[in-house]
């Protein structure tokens, strides 16, 4: 009898769910939206409901369900299940989010910060698929990372690593919310990069296609600059390829660490397709050292935002699929 | 009856050797001159009558060892067991020496990259014993890298990871021999320090111990700036702090990407002890996150030039303890 997974990816407005089976096929898609009222109680049941809709709807019996992943924002206790803190849900602090499902589903649950998940989706049904050393950077409000090493999601000792997103790339460079200075997020977030377009028409004046958006929004946003770069607005282009240096210079940096088969870019920005992909592996060419060509892919995501729930699901037949076959 | 693997850490002058058991016990330590004629061939010969030394002055039988473990500098091609190329050893070009040596020995053969071992070694024997996840940093003529994942050492896809040193943290930074700007070499590494220290000793001219070392021996080395530094002089403290703080540098780094139990120094900068620890701690506290207070602890290595030696042994303690397990 086939054996399933189901992988839930808890998100500040929608709950995904979604079905993993043993082969590696993710079916039954479908989502509700976080409860904004009642608390943890609510947001957990509609996360059990959820996942008893999913089996009834396909037709699996309890029985052939192995576990249960759950993909979350941080900071989290991966080792204790638990959400220390969860932005825009109002009294989600220190909730033990793997253990109350688990036990209401009555199955093994685990819980995976949602990066890291998506990473591992990607790497089972995604641009990763087949390989074995992955790493994914998320370009949007920040830049997150997820890094699959020999086909496992790296935590760290202490569940905080793969904060891609914080490696320090400009000595002394821009405060960056998160307290360092120079974080590639402050070089290459899509809201970096509307704030510096932003600072830079207030600098430069007129006389280009972005000054005439800011005059006309009263602000800009990432999409603006690409908007801008698409009809060859000489400034956008000029910000863009400063966004593309520093993402290679990242992207070199994890070739140099991890040396891994492919590095995969998600997120808003990766809308840009070629105009995303080529001027870093430019760049990368450009700053990549002579020992050797650059030997690593790199890809656009392709799950979308369906890439956090598989890979939770992933992550739990990993977890259970393994235990299983060890016991 | 108790199991052993052998190590051999091939180095450009020596080659050393050891047995390690399956409890974790190194014992038998000894090296012998490596051949600087008889090209490849000589340095095989050398590399297994060592062995069968080993064995003999250790009263161990052949079938007490499950595998031999070889550490070697690179660059290599892991899979194969071939070294690629071996600087100071003329004519050591594509030699398949893992096959050469196991075939020799008649023992299954394992090759691993010198610096990678080391890592393993301080991980299995020294200061990172009984730590999953560790990555060691070694400062001298260059900044070399090995990192333990999981009880694991990281190779990368392409066997090229883990080159920590040339992880770029100073964009369109000074020239590094890799062939690209800005590399953590340039600015941490023993001879790097060095040479600033002639530079700005040329630069600022005379008033300084540095100084008078300078013209007294006509040139400077790490050990002059340590030197410098222990009877107070501001310059050195202001070039080696300067050196400290790159470190420190990367060592955020580090902790955002592994977020590992430790990262160990080791290298003959590392003979400076708490002038070198202290000042990269207070780095760190300065230059990381707010989200937490650094939790990797930074330590020197306990091993000394027997990490590698060590680390080729439980290489192969891994290998060909777990195939014996599956089989």
């Amino acid at each position: 009898m086939a054996k399933y997974c189901i992988g839930i990816d808890l998100g500040g407005t929608f709950i995904k769910f979604c079905l993993l089976g043993e082969t590696g096929e993710a079916t039954g898609f479908f989502q509700l939206p976080t409860p904004n009222e009642g608390g943890p109680d609510a947001v957990i049941q509609q996360m059990v409901g959820g996942a008893e809709r999913l089996l009834k709807t396909n037709d699996v019996e309890r029985g052939d369900i192995l576990g249960v992943g759950i993909g979350s924002p941080g900071p989290l206790d991966l080792e204790a299940g638990v959400v220390r803190d969860m932005p825009n849900l109002p009294g989600f602090s220190n909730v033990p989010i793997r253990d109350s499902v688990g036990e209401a589903l009555d199955m093994p649950a685990v819980l995976e910060n949602d990066a890291n998940a998506a990473a591992f989706g990607e790497h089972l049904c995604g641009a990763g698929e087949g390989l074995g050393d992955m790493v994914l950077l998320t370009l949007g409000t920040g830049v997150g990372g997820g890094i699959v090493i020999d086909g496992r999601v790296l935590h760290g000792a202490h569940g905080m690593g793969a904060e891609l997103g914080h490696m320090i790339i400009v000595p002394d460079g821009e405060q960056c919310n998160c307290g360092q200075r120079g974080c590639v997020e402050k070089y290459c977030s899509a809201s970096n990069l509307a704030q510096y377009a932003m600072e830079q028409v207030s600098q430069r004046g007129t006389g280009s296609v972005l000054a005439e958006v800011m005059q006309a929004k009263g602000s800009l946003e990432a999409r603006d600059v690409q908007e801008a770069l698409a009809v060859g607005d000489s400034l956008a282009g000029e910000l863009w390829d400063r966004t593309m240096y520093y993402l290679a210079l990242a992207c070199v940096n994890i070739c140099r660490i991890f040396d891994p088969d492919e590095v995969v870019l998600a997120g808003g920005m990766t809308k840009a397709g070629d105009h995303l992909i080529e001027p870093i592996r430019r760049h990368v060419s450009e700053l990549n050292w002579s020992m050797s060509k650059p030997l690593t892919k790199i890809a656009i995501a392709r799950l979308g935002n369906d890439a956090g729930v598989i890979g939770a699901a992933g992550v739990a037949m990993q977890e259970f699929q393994d235990s299983t076959a060890n016991s």
